[in-house]
């Protein structure tokens, strides 16, 4: 099993390895004592994991009780969360109780957001059971759900107590949800580890998960840890987001978030004037696309509609190399031609 | 002019003083870059003064907008949350702007909740406009929506960037909620200071309605500034709130809060020991009422139900003299009998 540590105030432990479900409530009574536990949860989930995480935390003595919500993006509205919390009151937890975030990214944003809000914030546990929500949405403490005006709109920083990956549940994943998750790995490996970058294009990765899972984990904490809210350092992680973004919107959300970050990857190398070869061959080999089909206008469009622009200027994330890029700072009037680099339309 | 600095993360400061809601544009300014700029209150307040803090936004450089839900606790809820957040989307407000959240205390809950979680927090100022709001809610950071199940139940600790009290305004106001902000002025008094106490007890704060403010503020500052998480010496400001807000529930909620809190005070002190006439006098000279009209069996029972309880244990707030007073935790099982000392049913 591997273990990285989260040097947020207070401390949190990231555990990797396979059987953690099963362990769940003994791991969960090492870092809380046992109380009223609400299981937070979508339906694919709950049907999966429900049972098994509910009885381990019986046994490790918690009073553990399971809300499901339909799975789906379309259902992290503010509805589902008003939901959440009449469950979690109907179920008498108060303050120093524990809620179990349990699934993919969509249960995490939306459980953890719960708990973030119910009585002003209780302490929360995340089991991700997606590749992404365990290589991405485990570190950060971003919650959030989506607003009619768009994606996690509303939302609130909150850290987890402890945060438990299980490998069996990620290596039983179907293969999309592999490919989701490798695009976010190929944008650490660019970002911050040859190493990794390489493990992701020759396949290695998949013999040694536990470990490829614990240094994603480890690069996005050195990216968020001195800058818990989101400024600087942090907007490293956007590599290929910007891009990506705007590939995802032009397509109405037919893209995957995967597949508009491993378009967003390939655009942002060429932007930066680095030979794309290497990223192109990853992403194949992930089973991921790299050639954006929009023309550039519509995607620079898609990229000003974007809620982390301040002002008239945009932040861009530019590959130096494998493992080095850099941030810059750009007028938005210059993004439509920026972009028509990116696609390869002034080739 | 009083001005109050709370030493919060970042600190902010309080303005207190006739006039405040015409300057609410530059004084605004002094703490925020001119930029988008929501108003958000309910529709009675909306009426009477909406149009002079746009006016006054507009004038000093702000691009301001408004918008009001009905008045009343019983749309401080998710429903009302979730327009108040579409709103904020529509009005295209980012990261970088500006909410005002303007009104009583339910407008200042919901608005602040609001600010706490539109692009997980967006700064927010604070011109409150009773007195309850005034001498309370404008020092903590507390914002809430209620939920089926209970008041209050869903929220985030947010603090303003600067919070305006127009004394104009709060002279301006009906009766009813001059007495409802008196019972929390009491209590402060009670609390930490005899010269409040007196001033209330004989009337003569009217006098000086600024500084008297201002000490409240003051005595609310001195107790949530070394606990900004709602713990230990923070919950001293519950005095008279476990006893009132039984009050408040065996009554249905037609009692006010104003109106529980000060029966509450007077029962804390019969609770304590300790000879109830001279806060019974004041509180009949604010015009509240000191005799609490349900037994102490039904009181207790309500009590037990309240959120604050933690495990089965309960903290009492007990005054020993006017400006002291000292915690107290019981066993659950107790309350009966306490509360049958705080109604006089034992005497």
């Amino acid at each position: 099993m591997e273990r990285v540590r989260i040097r947020v105030d207070p401390a949190y432990d990231v555990m990797i390895g396979p059987g953690l479900i099963n362990r769940a409530g003994e791991l969960i009574a090492g870092v809380h004592a046992p109380c009223r536990a609400a299981v937070l949860t979508d339906d694919t989930v709950a049907a999966l994991y429900g049972q098994k995480v509910l009885n381990s935390l019986k046994e490790a003595g918690f009073d553990p009780c399971l809300w499901a919500f339909p799975h789906g993006e379309e259902h992290k509205t503010m509805q589902t969360l008003a939901s959440a919390l009449n469950f979690l009151a109907e179920s008498k937890l108060s303050r120093g109780d524990l809620a179990v975030a349990l699934g993919g990214g969509v249960a995490g944003d939306l459980a953890g957001f719960a708990a973030a809000v119910y009585c002003r914030g209780i302490p929360f546990v995340q089991i991700p059971t997606t590749l992404l929500a365990a290589v991405d949405s485990s570190v950060g403490g971003k919650t959030a759900v989506d607003l009619p005006a768009g994606k996690n709109m509303a939302g609130a920083f909150h850290q987890p107590l402890l945060v438990l990956s299980d490998t069996d549940v990620i290596r039983a994943l179907p293969p999309d949800l592999i490919r989701d998750g490798s695009a976010e790995m190929l944008k650490h490996g660019i970002l911050a580890d040859p190493k990794l970058f390489d493990d992701l294009r020759t396949g290695k990765w998949r013999e040694r998960i536990d470990e490829t899972i614990a240094r994603n984990v480890e690069i996005k904490r050195d990216h968020v840890a001195r800058d818990e809210l989101d400024r600087g350092v942090r907007q490293m992680l956007n590599l290929g987001h910007t891009f990506g973004h705007a590939a995802e919107t032009c397509s109405g959300f037919t893209l995957t978030h995967g597949q508009g970050v491993a378009m967003g990857l390939v655009m942002a190398a060429r932007a930066a004037g680095m030979d794309p070869t290497p990223i192109e061959a990853a992403c194949r080999k992930c089973g991921l696309p790299t050639a954006c089909p929009y023309p550039a206008a519509e995607l620079a469009r898609a990229a000003l509609s974007d809620k982390k622009r301040r002002g008239d200027r945009i932040t861009l994330v530019l590959p130096e190399a494998i493992g080095k890029c850099a941030l810059k700072t750009v007028p938005a009037a210059e993004l439509p031609a920026i972009f028509a680099r990116a696609t390869g339309e002034t080739i």
